[in-house]
This record gives C-alpha cells, structure tokens and sequence, in this order.
C-alpha cells in the first residue's frame, strides 16, 4: 500500500498517452543505484535478449516496444476495481544489459541483477526476452526453494538439446530449471501446449517428473475457470512463478511471436487465466517471445502489457 | 420500398468489385443541391474528422476508406434474404467538410448538414470520424425530443473533461449529449464496456443518470441474445440511435483503431448484435473511430462497411 | 506405412526452419521424371494460378508462400499421435506451371499434370492457386466416377457465369463439375456459407441438385462436431474430395484472401473440422485462396499449411 | 482554354484533401452519357485491368488508388506556373469495365470506350491498369493513322510470344501496337531499357523496324535534357503518344509495381523527363503498371499521380 | 566543452542499442526541475503535437519514434570527428505537453516551456510535432529581437489561413511569426520549396516581406554547396534558427509525413545541406512533420535523428 | 563455358517466375553429395545465420529470401550481354546448417562446407547471413595464402571486441582475419565508410595496417569509376575476395538491415561498382545482412540478388 506520489504513473488524462520518455506504465524510473530503489515493492524490468532463440529472433525488442505500447495502461483494473500503483509501490528498473554474441555471459548478467532486486525485496514482473530468460531468472528466484510454477505456452520448453547438443535454447529452459531444481516438477502445470511435435521426448521428461501438462484441446474443452481450478490447486499456497509466453495465445491475436502455433485462446481467455490467479503467492512472472518485428500493427505488444498488468494485479491481490 | 433503377449500387457480376469510383456500397451520389436529394430515404454520409481525438488520430482518413471496402458488399442479406436497396431510395450523401484545426467551427459545420438530411425526411446513417461526430449529429436529431440509444464501444465516452478542462473530446460526447438533452438517459444503454481505468468519474455519471452500462464480461456471460433482448427493452418502441464503436470489437478483428482495448466480441458477435437490433426504431446510426493508418491490411475498414450494412439493413427492418 | 528415410522430413532439431530451400514440409522434391515418383503415396503439388479471380487477385503466389511457411510444422501430429510421413510415402511433387493469360490452356496443363498423378497411383494435396484450380484437378479425378466432396468455404461457388457469360471463374467450379458429372450433387456439403449476396441464383441451383449447404450460422449454433457428423454422412464411404478455401476461416485469422467475409470460423476450429474427416476415403484434397499480397504477417500461409497438415493426417487416418 | 466552374477541381484550403469521394484531382466525373460529356477536353480515364501480367499481378487496383493519392494534387504547375483546369476542361471519365477473365472480350471493351472518347473529341490521359493496356487504347487512337510514341520504361515490351505462344501479355503491346502499323516504330523512342534479359529477341526486332532504344545506362551518362532533345527529335511534330510504365522509375522510388528492374531514374528526373514533352503534339497518355498491393505506403500512386499532373500539363502546353 | 560524465550518452558497445529506456540519444533526461537542469547547454526537446495539421496526421508520435531511432546514434561525427557531447552538456528535456483538442492552450504551454529553456540559458534542439510547432517556440525565442531563419520544406508555410479564415495551421506559422515580429523577412531563406501549387498567394508574400525562396529546381540546378553559401549570406552572423520539415527530403527517403511532394533532395544532401550550417550563430533548432503512422519501415525516423545529429553538431560548430 | 543443359536456370518465359520451388536464380540444387557436384564451377551458397549480430537480428532469413527474389533474374547481362550460365557450370549448393546458439560451433561447420567447396574447385558466391558470415568462409578461402579483399560497405567491420571483450561479432571479422592472415590488408580496400562513429579505433588499426579506407564523402566526390580504379590497383592480380554488405547502399534502397547509415549510394551506383571489378580475379564474394525481417517490401532482397548477379558476371568476366 504506498500513498508516495513518487510511485503514481502519468495520467493520460493530464499528459497525452502519446507523449513523454516511455517507461512501463508509465512509472518511475528507478534502476540499481537509484535512491528510492529501496522502496520498490514490485519492479517491472526488461529482459532485452534472444540469443536462445532457435527459430525467428526479435525478442530483443521486445522491451522497448512493451514499454511504449504500456503508456496505454491505465490506473484501476475494469472488473475488480483493484489499483495496483495505489496497492504497491511499483517501478520500472529498467533493462539488463546482455550480450547479444554470449549465451552464458549474458545468463551471468540476468541472474546477477536479479540477484540484486531479490536482495532488495522487490518481486520482478519480466518483460522479455525469449523463454530462455526464465532461466536465469528462475536461478536467483529459486535459489533458496524450488518454485511451483503456472506456464502459459504452445510448446512444453522441456527439450534436452538441440542441435547436437546444445543445452541452453529457448526449448530447453526448465528441462535445466527442474535439472538445478529451480522447479518443483510436482507443483508445474503447463496450460495450452499445442501444434505439430516432433517427437514426444519432451512429454515423457514431464510425465516422467510429474509436470502436468494441459493441452489446448483440453483447454477449449474445459474453458479457463475449471483449467485454472486446477492449476490453483496443482501450485497451491507456497511460492509460485507465473511464465507466460505470448505464444500461448492464438497468432492471429499476437502474430508478433517467433514459433507460432494455430489454434490457441482468444484474447479474452488470455486475460481470464491471469484473473485466475488471484490469491496465489507469486514471487515473481513474466511475459516473454513478444517479437516487434513480427508485430507490424503493434497488436502483439499492446496484448503484452494488457497481460503484464493482469500479472501485475494477480500479483497484489495477495 | 423503391423500384427505381437509380437507387440501385452496380453489381459486381457486370462491373469487377475493384473497378469504379468508390461510393457507399455503390450507390448513386446524391449530395445536397442533387435533383434527386429529395427521394432519397436513407442518406449514408462521411464524415472525416477527427479533432477531438485525445490518442492516436486517424478516423479523419475514415470515410474513404470504409466506401473503398464497401464495394466488396452485395445487395441482399445473407440471413435474412433483404434487399435493402429494394426497400428504400438509399444514396451516399458525400462528406461533410470539416475545418481541422477548429472544433466548434466544425461541430456547427456538422450539425448544419444534418438539419437539412433530417429536414429533407432522409435518416442518416454515418461513416465516422471519431466519437466527437456523433455530438453534432445529435444536436440534429435529438433536437426535438431526446433519443434513446444503442451504443457499443469499449469505454463509455461520458467524461466530463480532459487535460485541464477540455470539454469536447471523443471520450466525452455522451456526457454532453445527456447534458444537453439530445439523449434520454434511462433509454441509454452501453455495451462492451472495457479495459483499465482511469477511475471511476464516468461510471458514477451512469449511474447518476440512470444509463445501463453492459461491461464487456457481462456479455461474455450472457451472450449476445441475452444481452441484446435488455437492449431492446431499455430503449423500446420510441425514436432510437444507434452509436457504434469499432473500438467495441476485439482489436485483433478491428487493429484499425486509435483507442484499443483487448478483449472484445468477435467479429461474428459484432455482426450479431446489429441482426438483434431488427424492430426498433432507428432514426439514425453511426459507425466511429475506423483510423486507416493503424489498419494495414483494410481488415478493420471491411468489418465495419459489413456492420454499416447490417446497421441499414436493421433500420429498414421496421 | 514408409520406414524409407528418404520420404523423411528434415527436422527442425537438425537444420534451424529457416535454412535449406524450402519444399513442401521439407519433404524431398520428386518431379514427374524422377526415378523415386512411382514410389510417391500422396503428393504434395502446388498450381501457382489465379487467372479466374475475378475480384483481387493473389493466389498465383499462394503454392510459395505456403512452402516456405510449411517448414515451420514438424513431424507428429499433437492430439491423435500420427507420424504422417511415416505412415506413407510423402513427396512435393513440384508445382504445376499454368499459362497466366490463358485459363483453357492453364485448364489443360493442370488436368494433363494431375492424369500423370493419379496414373501413378498417387493421391494428391493441392496448394492453390485460387478456386478454380479445383475444377481441372476434378477432371483427372473425378473422371472415372464422380466423387463426393466436403467443401470449407464462404461461397457457394456455384455461379452460372460472370460479366456476362464468362463460364470459367473462381465462382463457377462445382458449377461445371457438377454439370460435368465430375461430382455426385447428392454426395456434397457446402460450409460455412456467409456474407451479402448478389441473388439467390447459387442456392437455387444447389437446391435443384441436391447439395447439402450448411450456413455459418447453422454452424456456429450447431457447433463443429454436430455439423461435422452430418458432413461425414453425407459423403459417407464412397470416394471422397475435400476442397479448403481458406475464407472459409474468418478473415481475421486467414486476411490473406481476395474475397473475404466476414464472422467465419476461428483458427482452432478451422482445424477441428479437419480432425474430424478422419476415416473417410479421401481420394484428394486442397487448399486454395491463400493470396500472399494480402497476407502481410505470414499469418494466412502460417495457417493454410496446419490446414494442410490436418488434411495430410486425415488422408491418412484411414 | 475554360472558365467553366463545372471543370474546377476542389481546392484543399476548401474541403480537407482526406475528404469527399475521390475522383481524378478532385475533378468532376463525367462518364459517357452525362450531359457535359461532349465539352470535355482531356479526359482522365482509369482501366482497371492486369489480365495480361506474366508477373506479379495488382495493376487492376491502380486506378482507385491513383484517384486516392490524386487528391493531394492542386491546381497550378510549380515550376510554369501553367493552370491546367484552366487551360482546357478536363473531367474524370470513370473506369472502363474489363472482363478479368477474358483478354480479347476485355481489349474489345477498351478499344470501344476510347472510340467513344476519340468521337467526342476527348484526348485521353489513361491511368492502367498493366501494359497490355496501350494497345487496346492504341487501337482507338492510332486507327487513322500510326502515331509516333514516347516511351518510358524498364522493358521494351517488344517480345513476340510468352509461355509457347501466348500474343497478348504485358510484354508484347508494342510488337503487336507495330505489326497493326498503330505506331510508326521511326516515330518511336523507348527511354530508361534495363535490367537482365532473357535474350535479344526483342532489341533485334527494335533494331528490324526501326525503333529507338535508349538503355537506362545512356540515360544516366547523357542526362535527362540531352536524351529528351533527342526523343523530341524522334517523335517530331506529328501526333504522338506518352506512354509511361511506373517501372521506368528505380524500384525504391516506385515499388508498387510487377516487375522491378534496379538501377532507374529517380523521383525527381521521374517528372524532369515529362516537362521536357512541352511542345509535342501529345494525343493522348497512359500511365500503367502501378500495383497497389506491393505499394504498402501509397508512395508509388502518389508518384504516378504526380507523374500524371505532368502529363497532363505536358498535353496542354501546346 | 564538459568532461562530465553526467552528460555523456551510453555506448552502444556497453549497452546494446535495442536495451534501454529510449531518451535522445540516450542522453540523461533532465526535465525542468531536475537538480542539473541549470547545467545544461543543450537541450533535446518533444513536442508531441499534430493540431495544426489540415492534412494526414501523425507527428504528435514523432517525438517517441525519434528517441527510439536516436539510440542508433553514435558519439563522434563521422566527417569532422567532432564530439558534441563532449563539446557541449547535451540532454533530453522530455516532452511539452500539449492538450491535443485546442490549440490556442497548446500553444502557450509551449511557449511557456520554452520561455523556461531560453531562461536557463539552454538552447534547444525540437523534435516536433508539425509545422506549427514553430510558431510557439519562435514566440519565446524571437521575442527579444526577430531572428533569422534557414528554413528547409518544400513548403513555404507562409499562407494567411485555410478553411475559411483558420489562421493557425501548419501551413501559417512563417506567416504569423513574421506578422508577429519574431522573424527577420529579410534574413529568412527557403531552400526546397516544390510542388503543385495553390496558387500564387504565399509566394507575394514572400516577395513583399523579402523572404528569398529557392525552389528545388533552383536547388538541384546549382547544387547544394552554392545554395548553402547564399544560405549562409542571407543569415549572416546574427542569431538565427533552423527549421528543418522532414518532407524537404524526397519522400522516397522521407515517406513519414504527412504532406509529401515529390522530386526533393536525397538522403545524402539531406545531410549535406546542414553540414553547411557550421560556424553560424544557432539559437535554435527543429525537426519537425515526422509522421510514423505513415513510416512503416521507421527510416525517416532514421533519418530524422541523424538530421537531428547533424544540426547538434552546427550548433556546436561555433 | 558450358552448354550443359544441367545447369541452365529456367526461363520465365516457359515457367512463371512465381512459380517452382526457389533455387538461387532458378538454377539446378546441387548439394554436397550430389552426383553433379563436381561438375560444378560456380557455387551459390546460403549460410543463414546472424548469431554475431550486436544490433537487430534477422539476416538467418536472408538466404530464402534471396532465392524467392533471385527467380526475377534473367540469363544475360543487359550491358555486357555476358550470359554467366552459359559461361560457367554455376548450381545452388544449398544451406550450410549453423548452430543458432552456438557461434563457434557455427564457425567450424561453415569453415568445414567450404573447405569442401574449395576442395571441389568450386568458386563460391555467397548469401549470407550476418557480416560474421565472411570470417570463417574467408578461413576456407584465404588458408592457403591471404587475399586481397574489396569490401563495400558502411562500417569498416575491424573492432576489436564489443561488450567488454567479446571478440567474434558481426563488428569484427576483417580484424580477426587480419589477425589470422587470411587478408593481407595492404590488399584491403573498404568502400563507403560512413555514419557517426563510436571512436577511431577501428580507423586507427587500419590504418596500422595499411587497409585503404574510403569514406562515403570521397564516393561522392569522386565518383564510382575513379573510386573503382583506385581500388582495382589495391588488390591488383592476386587472388581477391569480394564482400559486400548490404549497409553500403543507403536504407533507403536497402531498408532491410540490421545497421543502416544515412547518405550511402543509390542503386544505380551499388550496381556499378561491381561492374567495375571485371578483369579481377575474383576468387569468391559474398552478399550479407540482408535482413528480411526490416525488408517489408522485399525490395532489399531483390537489389541483393540483382547484386549477386553482378557478382556472378564480375566473377565469370575473366
């Protein structure tokens, strides 16, 4: 709960939307070393990084284009009336800097200032980056304990390697996150995995760990709250993460992604699961594969940061 | 009911869709002045402006855009076999011409245009512009007694000011419109209603006034037919407009907008609606907010000259 | 059933999507002359060809766009487990090369090209090139005996003639097909059907025959499985076309097409329908309308080809 | 020479150029019949054909869009200070109506409309539609007498035959314009030739008849005014024909257009070219090849209209 | 000349490009209030504002668009090696807010804003907004005394008024500054001015006051360097301004804007003509009519922010 | 000198252009293993792959688009009338396969294709992929003895290292390969050189070494022919290595790249130049960062395929 001004976004109704240095929704911008860094309950921080990416790049824009797609974000949530900048006092820290030609230099970068905003107290909301970044995201989040987590996606990202061999892709992120035991298999679901496989290698890693997997075939044949129920119930009260990959949703709604797969939920389900989550102990999300230049209308990015503030509402509503 | 060959759009089995000067649906240009002027029964008219814009302007590229689509339209309803074009004399009016840099000069440039559609007995359905026009077209036709009114958007357009006490924004026609008694608020009745807020100013004037504002998961609940037999109810018997947002459908069915919110009907459910609108009273009807530079692909200008037609097609079903 | 790795694709795991020059699924290029064509089972054939569009034109550049977008889809279908290239002999047969300023001559190319494949023993999945590519493949298929056929579409497709007497366009196929006894009328469902029409000449014609049209209303209060089921009696176990316009779809998950309409299927149960010709005889299928100048994101290729893909696993299935 | 308000075109300090239904520079439109018909001059005249592209198709697209990007055009020449709705009335004459699927039932409707222009003692200014164009309009205007011609473009459009014998492409109207002796191939100057070649089958028929090619890389030694006293030169005093293919321009400059060749004039020679006709006894022009879909900005329309102001200017300056 | 590293841009061999909120030239951003605000010598500034437009709109997104490309921007000038921010305490001071329905409010907040930079002994560097922006920064820079301008456009922007006496456009404000006194007629040149014209009334004015134009034809005759010398001359030494509109350049190289003319300079004059500013006495500076609506591809944003360099650099030439 | 009908390309006269799947300028596939492979003389290889990329990612795509554009390409020089198929066995040797996560696995299999390349005889021509690309081909190409190299280009491509030491970008391979003696830099000349500079080290080792730079500023003075004869005594007779990245031509005319730079030549000239290598002994170049993903009208890929072949004609025209 924070009345601090200092921690209110602009108003579109005092300056136009259109207008001003765009941070996340808005807010103050507040990176390491900042003197009200202290003070920050709930950080929104880029990720600009795709070096994992096997297939389109892009999301290394990601960032930016969330940033200035959220100054059309607004101050009080429609349904439940929630006001999240008045519930905490959030900020936007800024971007790690990786290295675009070093895969592990750049995870070294990511889980240092992760590090940091943990040692803070400050619980990071994500924007990336490629799924790869919930990697070492996940490294300084799940350090102490593994987490439970809620994943939204059209693939299970649990490959073992690519390539010949390579470990470290956006494919294979919590296949390493369960190897380090940044993961507790048994309180994973993973929601709206879906599309042509190339073999069921990943699946039988999930089955075989206890990771609970829910098809997009389910899932429209379910529909959101009893799906959810379950997930609720899958990570229950203890520390949770929350990974949402754009791809989840159909590519129709966000054709700004760079592995598309036909047949996902509609924008509204994509805001539905999210409200779902109310109540859950989340130490931590993200929102990741948003790719600008797939996203020619911005479409994608604008259903981004419609997503990153119904995460950041979950997130306050415990 | 009209067998007058001159009232008849060119069919696209004698002159190719792509071919011809763009009017409304192909239909005879019949602007004030024209010999004819006086048969015409349902006058569509554009109105290209888009001054109290507060976000991304565009609308003001709209009417050309939506006859450029409308040639794509045929002459008889795919459901319910009407011909309009047999029922009534319809023509395109031509644009009002607006003053871009002056919005009362433009306003009182709107409004006189429609006093002499309404004097000549013509009911006017409109190209927009954004939600500002329908203000003007108001003063026309509510001046005699204050209308009921159908209105589907995503936000509510009943502030009462913007930046520091602008009055006459597309985010506050209605406000003034119950204001000025041009609109019956107990016979309004809001649906699709969306998004984050600011606050909750407009929603306490709804209610003030007794306007039933239908949000966005409201209709999810219910469905259209549900939701639309309460719109009927509320606005009855008596003289109707209708005030139709694009911004009301989903933004990946209807990019092309400058206000977006996500999470809205689909494009069969914005058709929908309009078919459940079949035995009122509609004394005139808009379509707003259609901005062609944020619509790449013309894809949101063809859904709303598709909804332009079920919008005739409802106001000669009575 | 095919355990001959070179009917095998090349997987994504192996060479990045993006590499290589892209055939059909990555599937290997057997061109008539080829000393592996006599072993082909189903045969992948593009007919670059939109010399009877009479509206925008575009699908010449279909088969293309849909090869490159195919080398996003991997080898195992993700519900029923099917490994497709496993269980036949799968090639890219190459493209048929038309004649774009004569369509008897294109006419003539393509039904001689698809005599060759069905004397091969091959079944064919076509990537059009617009509607009227159906017509000559018809004429080597449906020779011997006429067929069946479910048809996903917006359009009837039935028209007499156009601008005047003009027999051979994208709006004529099943016209000529029925009267050239290439299809069984009492064997042939039309879905989907929507938008404005020009008159009831089309349905007039499918009522005298005997063609089952179903609406998409009908289809979307009945839902895909219900009206899917009626479909599959309706054709029952005799041979058997299945012809996909991709407008079919609603154009917002398929913008790439000359003549959209609006409020159609979405993408899952653009897949569904699909899903659901499993165990038919399917003696061949296609899928056409996909225009590339119009497709802006990729999307409706992206799309088109898991509609392929979904064809291919239904061939298959019995 | 006309003082006739009736053949005024709007102003934009009057009505806003994005509004009112765009005809040719904002020009009344005075289709065959209308009662002002025979006091036209100049008639600006759109063919909405691209039946005979071998290429990428979209030229039937041209004409609306090159009325649409026309509103931005005013009334008075920069650099002559020449007024051309002044000069002589000149009037919008609407589409010829093709038949898409037919190119000799298509060619005959075009070659009937321009007898009609040519009776009327209309000279006409064509706005294509793809290069087959010409020669159809060819047949109206050179049926008295073969005309010299100007002719700007990439190709020579000379080729005898396309896919094993086709006559009648966009690469063969002026080897058929020869052989039907509507052009005196000594009156006539191709300007701007360039890019691979298939062989020299065409240079040699040039190089047979008579016919002056001037290859894009002399243009670029010589420069625009040198190269243009020489073509004044070729066509002389007789009557002559301006045909300008937009592909004459460097792609980058004009990318809407079926078959780029790098290496062209730019924007500003693209017009310097056209000034430099002042003087020749211009009977009628054309511009053609402009293709909508592969113009994602308009820019290409917005330079041929330009392009067309200064034909049209050109045509009035003796 | 500052060695403070407060002052100094991040490099993009530390921080990638895509990474980072986008200030100008990823300077500091230190708006009015900020503790080193006193400190800065030059200022970078927003003004996002489109009201004034009569045409397409879109430049009130400039400012955004322009910092976002500015990240690409590097530290030493290519040419004369200078290093402006070591020359000079460069920062960005945010943007003006405008209220977007009323101009007359927006334009005393950005005289307002501007009156505050002047007195803090700033000189600024505007990204615009349109044309009218001038004006109000004009009023606090050219109250003390009228200033010289280079003006680059291929309009004069000097007309009276549009719409039946609308004084405040972006086609009025040299007009009114001059009115007003705040410029020096006779010390005022504009270098590209083109196209088709109104008529002849904004070129009187300019004869009477003794503004001197140089048409594009001119420009392109002599060259850049001969011009740029007279330019030079008609300045002098005295405090002048540069006004430098986006659609001077051809708009092949400058499609971003709203009211393009074709056959201007390229890309490489674009840059060339201000390099030719150097050692004049600039008391301030704009960019103004980039448009990204109308920018697809982002390269007159591109090419906007090098102007944008290159006249940081002439300010920091003497 | 070949008159095998193996490996000439297919003629657009006889297969539409848009048709068949896309090989390098429609020529025959004639992969590592292939029985033709070592008839080959002439190879046109793809390596797509950007993982050195500092900036925006996207030239991985490149190849395939490259290929789709390349089938626009005809058989015979329009200036020389050189016919290249004719002239030498040239086929598309296909992919090389990177690791997109792995950059120096990547390397070693790029350096291993070649070294089968060179091994077979076969001159490559290449499209790469990033400037990284040229790095291990040139460890194939130069093992034997360093080459000479003429290197169009924008930036000088010779920094040490990025991101606090790491040394393998697509900023660095010219300075690696001087460092691995695979060029000799008194060799070396670097065409087009421009842009804002982070410092002068990368300038400062050219110098050191003797590498001629040649900035964009003395291009345009001087002109391409005398720039081209300075740079064809550089690299004399010896065996030289052609590499040229897209950057060299202004974004205008080469929007789709990853770092472009105002001011560059224009298309005319990018050809010109390498018309001006013939007589060289060309023993391989290269076509990089073209970047599909910025290049929305395809233009880019079509002007670097119409450079390949220019290329290919300078590589054949000794």
């Amino acid at each position: 709960m924070t009345s601090d001004p200092f921690f209110q976004p602009i108003s579109g109704m005092d300056l136009p939307r259109f207008a001003g240095v765009p941070t996340f929704m808005r807010l103050p911008l507040v990176q390491p070393g900042h003197e009200r860094f202290g003070d920050v309950e709930v950080g929104l921080i880029g990720v600009p990084w795709d070096s994992g990416t096997t297939n389109r790049p892009g999301p290394r824009h990601g960032p930016r284009q969330l940033r200035d797609a959220s100054t059309m974000i607004r101050a009080q949530h429609g349904v439940t009336g929630l006001r999240p900048f008045d519930a905490a006092a959030c900020a936007d820290l800024g971007d790690v800097g990786p290295n675009p030609a070093d895969i592990q230099d750049s995870m070294a970068r990511i889980t240092a200032f992760y590090e940091g905003v943990v040692a803070a107290g400050i619980r990071p909301l994500t924007a990336g980056g490629d799924h790869l970044t919930s990697l070492p995201v996940l490294r300084a989040l799940g350090k102490a304990k593994p987490l439970g987590m809620v994943h939204f996606d059209s693939h299970t990202d649990l490959w073992d390697s690519y390539f010949n061999g390579q470990k470290f892709t956006h494919g294979t992120p919590f296949r390493r996150a369960v190897e380090e035991e940044l993961l507790d298999p048994k309180r994973v679901v993973q929601i709206g995995i879906r599309g042509p496989m190339y073999d069921l290698e990943d699946r039988d890693f999930a089955k075989a760990v206890g990771i609970r997997i829910i098809t997009v075939e389910e899932f429209h044949a379910r529909g959101p709250e009893d799906v959810m129920a379950e997930a609720r119930e899958i990570v229950g009260q203890e520390d949770t993460y929350v990974s949402y990959d754009i791809d989840f949703v159909d590519p129709t709604f966000a054709p700004g992604t760079g592995t598309p797969e036909i047949g996902g939920p509609n924008s509204y389900q994509a805001l539905q699961v999210v409200r779902e989550l109310a109540g859950l102990n989340i130490v931590g999300a993200d929102m990741v594969e948003v790719s600008p230049p797939f996203d020619q209308s911005g479409g994608t990015a604008f259903l981004g940061v419609t997503i990153m503030f119904e995460l950041l509402c979950a997130m306050l509503s415990k």
